[in-house]
């Protein structure tokens, strides 16, 4: 398993209506890849999972994500950053109430 | 880089200021672990990250967390899920602005 955390800070004079547009777009988008797995907002944080690196590759170099990509870079964020993660172990607890 | 993603259900019936003293109470005594980066809230998702799994271990195992965690069975956590992740890479755009 593979996590993406992003944290995004838009400019202040961002066309949010517009931002907000694409990104709905994106989310929509990249629930179509092959390996995706979960997508959540999390206060200013997104956290993305897909089932490999291979999956994640595939949604990185999606020529429409790619478009979108550069619209962030060039309209929309004054500051972001991306950390990519593998998955080492998980569990859940209470055991038999989780 | 180390990520630990924790989600937490409490139980209806938790005693909320007893777990709000312990969780304040265990937020100062990560910091002092040794290889502690950062610790952070996210709505419903915890974000810890410790420079080595070797740090992470260390507070894993710390006398008072491990009471801490047997608390948080017994008394108050209806579910809860722990992640852990390896950082792969980490990048920060837009060039010369982030």
């Amino acid at each position: 398993m593979v996590l993406v955390v992003i944290r995004t800070v838009l400019r202040p004079d961002a066309d949010v209506a517009a931002y907000e547009a694409l990104a709905v777009r994106m989310d929509a988008l990249v629930r179509t890849i092959p390996g995706f797995v979960s997508a959540e907002d999390a206060g200013e944080l997104s956290l993305v999972r897909f089932a490999s690196l291979e999956a994640l590759a595939a949604w990185r170099n999606h020529p429409e994500h790619l478009e979108a990509q550069r619209a962030g870079r060039e309209r929309f964020y004054r500051a972001y950053r991306v950390e990519v993660y593998e998955q080492v172990r998980a569990y859940d607890g209470p055991a038999g109430r989780g």
